[in-house]
Formats: structure tokens, C-alpha cells, sequence
């Protein structure tokens, strides 16, 4: 893998260059480090997708954009000719080129853009926030798909940063949050952002549910762990109408309680990347200081930190978020 | 079991008694004949849901509804005061009574019932067909739920007859639509309605989906089965942001591809019986003849002839749905 190399090449027709200011490392970044997705990422290459940075340079036919403007990037390049294209649905295109994995990514100092993809940056929402409204807009998706409401009771099972970031999410959109996690690190954490954290070895979860909802059971449940017990105790939690959102990636099909469904009218509803309203949502929230940011960035390191941090991302320790800064 | 007894008494407040003329024997009946739900319905119980009739007397306290009024029963009785009551779906209340399972049912001369229950059939509509409006219902409820619209692409998981049901409201709204099914009499059946129906262990369902929508895949697949295979092939089908309606009952968990449910955006929808509007829809589309009813019931027998006919359906053969007429 190739990092920090700069591209010479001036932006083609509907392109934009950008002085990459931070990429944050995505759990998905450090799989593509472990060769796991080999099949799809054809190495050297230069990856990262959740990103900030100036424009410095538009090519021809770019209009609304110029040198100087501060975007961050939503990473997704569709092929517009596909059936989920033409119905609307092109942040699922069944050809989606998602950018920083199928091209090349953000981890350079200069990066070139389809300008389709760019979110102007609100005053007041520093570089260092900025990188984190990729992974902030797929919780603001997932709270959207799962069409909670201020008011409502969610579960969220798993707090590493996606879940932790929907737990912030929801309950800035004014719903009561309880966030299930057996990590420590990560519970006392989602706690200390204000966010009620438990462990679902020690907590009987359907009983908690019930007690917080008068027995009715809960509006939405997000299953962002990609395990089986959590998919188990997923159908057991919601009311009847209630919705479950599925985040996570599950290899290997699961054991499902189907008679839930029926019997409560449950609904699954699963959930990709983001929509350009999820980037706005995400930068309102950051404009409004709505979310605490700053506490979810571990640490800041140089480019040439970026093995290091890796390590420390699959040592599975106290971790949330590292930025890397691609210039100064 | 006791069947044909009639009730003596006069309709209590609120209440209406009714003069049964067809009742129709549902899957459930037979489990019930079978002793599958002894844990839930105390023998001797007179059984039976799917009727019409005429109403005889009125209790106090009645308004709109006089003697001799034609009519359906949705045999619903929920308690009003538990969180689904209270949230708007008291058709799956947590405490529901289903009438003719858990309280007496229509398979008798007379039965009295809450007048909350009560559908007028429109004029032109049989008894013989009005007795089939509950199980048309219940495929329109399932249609709603999906959001099934015309020109849209639906396959049904299941051939008997609810799936074929769901078929004929499918088709009826507008809808493509192909049925998967196993049995060579249903399948037969199912075409003779103007139904494509096939068998998946002979058809590739995803080839022939994938064929008929374009490579999109299908707007709404309907599972009716109850099957694990079903469940498989289920998450196949869909379309991306295409919708599953959830309306077999699973005894077991089934393994499911939520993987599938992330990447294509996928919604999994359960659906329970019915609400009000599910019931005037099948009244709608009955008078309007706009399903083949009298192709669907079997025969019709007398009430002497329920346990023949219970016989006649657990040998899984030439059988849609049988008619008992209750009354002269």
C-alpha cells in the first residue's frame, strides 16, 4: 500500500483537486491493511475516504466550486445507468465505485474528486470535525432509515463508533438511547458522552426495555455488532410496529426469530452508506456543536504514523477515532 | 368439539347476534381439529372465523346496525389499553382475543358477536363469497403493508390459499406478479386463474426475476410459506430497497442473508391479520368481482359434513377452501 503519494495530474472535466487537511482510519481502511479485501483492492494503492481539505484546483464544467473552498467528500462514484440508478437509489448503484476503496483515497495530500461528491463545510466546523461527517452522516442515514422520532426509545446494540455516532445521533433528534456493549472501554465511554451504556451479559436487556417503555418495548433497534447473539436479542426488543435498522456487515447468514415478525408486525430495514441529505444533516449537527467530536477522536498522527495507528486499531484497545493529518 | 350448538341467549350490550349462513374453514381450524392448539383453545369450543350472515338481534347500545343486515365479522377483539391499543394497532394487541380461537366461533346456527366486529356486505355480494372476505382481507392487509403498487413486480412465496389470495389482490391492484410454488394441483390452480405460477425446484426464481424486472429484481416478495428454503431464496429476489412481507408463521428461526439486507438496502415487513380498511378493500373488490372467488371455494358441505371436510384437508390434496353452510 502506497500513502502519501501526491497526484501531479491538474482535475479533469467535473473534477476537483483538494489539499487533503485530515482522513480519519475507518474500520474498513484497517481491513484493507489485513488484506481482507484483496479481492477488491488492487494494491499499491492509496486509501481513505473520511476526509477534509480545501479545493485547490476545478476543472472544466465544474461550476459552484472554487479554489479555497472547504469540503469534505461523499465517497461514492455510481455508475447512473442501473436499475437502482434510474429508481432513485444510486448511494446503492449495483456498480457503485465506492472512492478510497475502488479508486484511489484520501490518505495523499492532493486528491482528485468527481465535484459531484462535495459537501461544503459550514463556518465554524473545524478539519479536524470535518473528517469525522463521513462516518457521522451513515448514523444520521441510519436514524433517517429507521425513522426514529423525538420522543421514541432506541437500542443500540454495539458501541464502537458507528454505534456509539447513532446513539449521538439519536439522541440529538431528541429519542432516549440505550447503547449495549460488552467492551469496557467502550461503554464507560458512550457513558461519559452521556449516553446510557450496558453490558448484555450483565443486563437482561428485554426486561430494561420493558421497564424504560411501560412494557411496550422499543421504537427502533440498531444491530450494528454483525453478531449472532445480537441478532438473536434484536427481534426480542421491539414494540409492536417496531423498527429494526441493520448497519452492520454479516458474513454468515443467521438464526432469525421469523414468528416475531409476524406476530408484532416487526420491520428490518437495512441500511448503507448515506444520501447527500445525510452529509447536510451531518454537518448541521456539527455547525450546531450538537455532537461531542472532540471526544470521539482518540488522537491526531502524521502520515507517516499511519502503520502505527493501525496497530493500534487491531490491538483492539481503548480506541475510537484516529485522524491522520495529510498536510499542514 | 362441539359444533352446531346454538346460543340462547340474547346479544349482551354492544353485542349483535348473527344468523350464520357460510363459514369457511381456515389452515388454523385444522390445527385446532388436530389438538395443535390445545395449549389455547378448551375443548368442547365451537370454532370457525371466515363467515357471513345476517343479523338477528341487537343488544343495547347498538347504533347503525339493525336485524336483518347483511354481514362480516372481523373477529378481533382487542383489550384497548395495552401500548399497541394505545399506539393504533389494537389488530395486533398484546392481549388479543381472536374470535373463534380464543372465545366461541361462527360454525353454529347463531352467534353472537360485539358489533365493533362488523362489516356490511355490499349488495351483490353472496354469502357464499362474503365468507371468503377474512382470508381476502388478510392478503390485503398484506399487500398494504408491502406497498404494492401498479406496474410493480411481485413474486408469492406459497400457493395455497393465501398466497394465492395475495396473488389474485396483487394482480388486482395493478401488479406483475409469479407465484413459487411446489404442489402441482396449486400450481395448476394458480394459472387457471390467470396467475403465472412456478415451480422452484425446476425454475431458477432468481434467473426468471431477474428476466422479468430488467436485472432489477422483484418490488415485493410475499413469503407464504413458512419454509426455510423460502427464507433463502427469499433475499434473493428483491430488488435493491425492494420490501419482503413476512406473512407465514415460523415455528423455527430461520438462517437469513442480512448481509443482503445491508447492501441492497432491503425491508423485511411482518404482517398479522388485518385492520378495518383491509376488510373494506376485499368488500370493494368482491363486489366489483374483481377476484375469481367461486374458483376458489372447493365445495360447500353442511355442518354434519365438518369433520369429512376437515378429513378432505389434512390429506394435503385437490383442496383450496371449504365452505360449511351453517344455516338454511
Amino acid at each position: 500500500m502506497t500513502v502519501g503519494s501526491c497526484s501531479p495530474l491538474a482535475p479533469g472535466p467535473g473534477q476537483v483537486q483538494i489539499r487533503v487537511s485530515h482522513c480519519g482510519i475507518c474500520g474498513t481502511d484497517l481491513h484493507i491493511f489485513h488484506g481482507k479485501m484483496d479481492h477488491r483492492v488492487k494494491m499499491p494503492a492509496v486509501i481513505g475516504h473520511e476526509m477534509s481539505g480545501a479545493i485547490v484546483a476545478v476543472g472544466d464544467g465544474v461550476i459552484g466550486w472554487k479554489p479555497g473552498d472547504r469540503v469534505t467528500v461523499r465517497p461514492l462514484d455510481p455508475c447512473g445507468q442501473c436499475p437502482a440508478c434510474k429508481n432513485g437509489h444510486s448511494h446503492v448503484c449495483m456498480n457503485l465505485k465506492f472512492i478510497g476503496i475502488d479508486t484511489p483515497g484520501a490518505m495523499q495530500g492532493l486528491w482528485t474528486v468527481p465535484a459531484h461528491t462535495l459537501h461544503r463545510l459550514p463556518e465554524g466546523v473545524s478539519y479536524e470535525h470535518a473528517a469525522m461527517i463521513e462516518p457521522v452522516a451513515v448514523a444520521c442515514h441510519d436514524v433517517r432509515l429507521g425513522e426514529l422520532k423525538a420522543g421514541e426509545f432506541a437500542v443500540v446494540l454495539g458501541g464502537g463508533p458507528i454505534g456509539i455516532l447513532i446513539g449521538l445521533v439519536a439522541k440529538a433528534t431528541g429519542a432516549r438511547v440505550v447503547v449495549s456493549e460488552i467492551n469496557p472501554f467502550r461503554i464507560e465511554l458512550a457513558q461519559s458522552l452521556g449516553l446510557e451504556a450496558v453490558d448484555p451479559r450483565s443486563t437482561d436487556m428485554v426486561a430494561l426495555v420493558n421497564e424504560k417503555t411501560g412494557g411496550a418495548g422499543a421504537d427502533v433497534v440498531f444491530e450494528v455488532t454483525g453478531s449472532a447473539p445480537a441478532v438473536e436479542l434484536m427481534t426480542k426488543l421491539p414494540r409492536v410496529r417496531g423498527r429494526m435498522v441493520m448497519v452492520a456487515i454479516h458474513g454468515q447468514p443467521a438464526p432469525i426469530d421469523l414468528f416475531k415478525f409476524f406476530w408484532r408486525e416487526l420491520r428490518l430495514i437495512g441500511a448503507r452508506v448515506y444520501e447527500p441529505q445525510d452529509f447536510e444533516r451531518a454537518l448541521e449537527l456539527a455547525a450546531a456543536k450538537a455532537l461531542p467530536l472532540d471526544r470521539l477522536i482518540t488522537k491526531v498522527v502524521p502520515l507517516e504514523g499511519l502503520t502505527g495507528a493501525f496497530r493500534e486499531m487491531e490491538s483492539g484497545g481503548e480506541v475510537m477515532k484516529i485522524l491522520v493529518r495529510c498536510s499542514e
